[in-house]
């Protein structure tokens, strides 16, 4: 069996072309997809049937052939057994059903006392992994501490971050406690899913980015350390995926995971020196609405600013509902050196 | 006279404390500001009174005696002569009539003849200078080419800037023409904004750091280039601030302004040595939503991380409209050294 060239390129190993996958590479985009969003009536009975999640992780590998799945979910499923409530409406990002604004609301929150509540990610995990090549290897994913604290912290999405960042400067105590908790939660849920078959994980920080060098050091990284350490005796890759972070990568480098994601914010190049790790990216998914020639040209750039060993070519965020289909294969062959 | 505290940290010259103002610091978080809007019927009407323009300008600095008052104004305005239609809606940021997607729509805009189409700023820059003491600095502001080409192509804000980023890729030579069209325009609204008595300017590139380092450098660097060198001769301060661009400051180290002003997310220090100049900024407008203890400690905490010469206070970006007033008095108090 060949080993996966994503597993080989996120532990440094040498591989005869960089792997690539897409985030989001699941989504929207894709018109298959929208069948099956359309036939599971929601977006959360999607993700939580596991036959309807398994397809449409299915779907990008069966059209690109790309060299790692992600399992479909998101990061909101594995609070719902802590006691919170989410919405999907169709416009406008999830909705927490009662923001989190108070310590003692945080204090109320625990890790599940079973992985019952998680058990749907688990099967689709377990059915993705029977159904796909060894050669493509499959990704499970949590959301990291800070991203989800401010999901709970603000409502929902945001712009600003303004409540949780009040909530971080005004009870640094109560707040590193919730972290904590976030952290050991998603910890348990991550070994959950190498145990169903994943065999790399991506922890994403998306808003990273929205917090300055000191308060993300101080106060997000011991809660990202707890979260990785926990997640050592289950030998996979570790993915830590930072939007926007440029300026937090020194506060990052000696933390225990193979791989660092990045944007286009951030060089691939200077990520690597930066951290000594594996890197993740970087392409501007905006990008990916411009002419395929200048995809091409782009994504080009891009691989001659990728260290040799340790590469795995991606985008920097989430793939656009709106992206052409002709724009992924067009980044694909570029990877692929078939441009 | 004492020559203003601010202009002398912008040369880098000794100071007895840092000198502070706050972006957005007429607006509408002051109750001041709340009530002459009223009057005036529309942001647009205020904006284009000299009058009112001229009292909200001078509100912020009789409530907080701020070091440096700017100009009331928006970065639109100026493209009003150059035949661009905007409205400024309640909600959801100003909106752009008709979206200049096209290469020959960017042919279509041109420079104003005359000065006469942005004479009511001229005049209420005239009125705050004669109505402010010699201690306080007078700025005038204009938006960045790439900022003001976003708003053009986009047609109002954006989270993904996907159309002008699109732009920029598929059409290379003419978006860098038409950045150069936004340039000159806006070298030629500072010169009459110096004219009228402004003592420095600030170019805002607000969504500088949509941009990856390489695009930047490449397509928006000249452009502002050509802007700041058009300003050599009026002997002030040029303060560029860019948004989110801690990835950016190696390539704007070399442009010839004399200020930059960076967010919470790039480190002063670390903008002093990137780029030799004196730097603005960088405390997170988010904190001020935060207890004033807490928001004395992170003022403390930026004011540690600052250069000796050449520092000037300021938030990383503009106030926020729920800012409380008191949290605006601790961060005074705290570069004052008052707190």
């Amino acid at each position: 069996v060949t080993p996966a060239r994503f597993l080989a390129a996120c532990r440094r190993q040498p591989v005869d072309r960089p792997p690539v996958w897409i985030m989001r590479q699941a989504g929207r985009y894709l018109p298959e997809y929208r069948e099956t969003r359309e036939r599971a009536g929601s977006f959360l009975a999607l993700c939580r049937s596991p036959e309807l999640a398994a397809e449409v992780t299915l779907q990008p590998i069966r059209r690109f052939g790309f060299d790692a799945a992600i399992i479909f979910s998101d990061i909101l499923l594995p609070l719902a057994p802590m006691g919170v409530s989410f919405a999907f409406p169709d416009e406008g990002g999830p909705r927490i059903e009662r923001a989190l604004r108070a310590p003692d609301q945080w204090r109320a929150l625990h890790p599940p006392a079973d992985e019952a509540g998680t058990a749907f990610v688990a099967e689709a995990i377990a059915r993705v992994r029977a159904a796909l090549s060894p050669e493509t290897a499959l990704i499970g994913f949590c959301g990291a501490p800070w991203t989800l604290a401010s999901y709970l912290v603000e409502g929902g999405t945001s712009r600003d971050h303004t409540a949780v960042k009040a909530a971080l400067l005004a009870q640094p105590e109560a707040f590193s406690r919730l972290l904590a908790t976030l952290a050991d939660a998603m910890a348990t849920y991550l070994m959950q899913q190498v145990k169903a078959g994943a065999q790399a994980v991506q922890i994403f920080d998306s808003w990273a980015g929205s917090l300055g060098p000191a308060d993300y050091a101080r106060t997000v990284v011991p809660a990202l350390r707890t979260l990785l350490e926990r997640l050592e005796p289950a030998g996979v890759p570790r993915i830590l995926y930072l939007g926007g972070s440029a300026h937090l990568l020194p506060h990052v480098a000696d933390l225990p995971c193979e791989v660092i994601g990045v944007d286009w914010r951030t060089s691939l190049s200077g990520a690597a020196a930066a951290t000594g790790k594996a890197v993740q990216g970087n392409f501007d998914p905006a990008y990916l609405l411009a002419p395929t020639g200048a995809v091409c040209r782009s994504a080009t750039a891009m691989l001659a600013d990728a260290p040799p060993l340790g590469y795995v070519a991606n985008l920097g965020h989430g793939i656009l509902p709106g992206t052409p289909l002709e724009s992924v294969s067009a980044f694909i062959a570029a990877v692929r050196g078939t441009a």
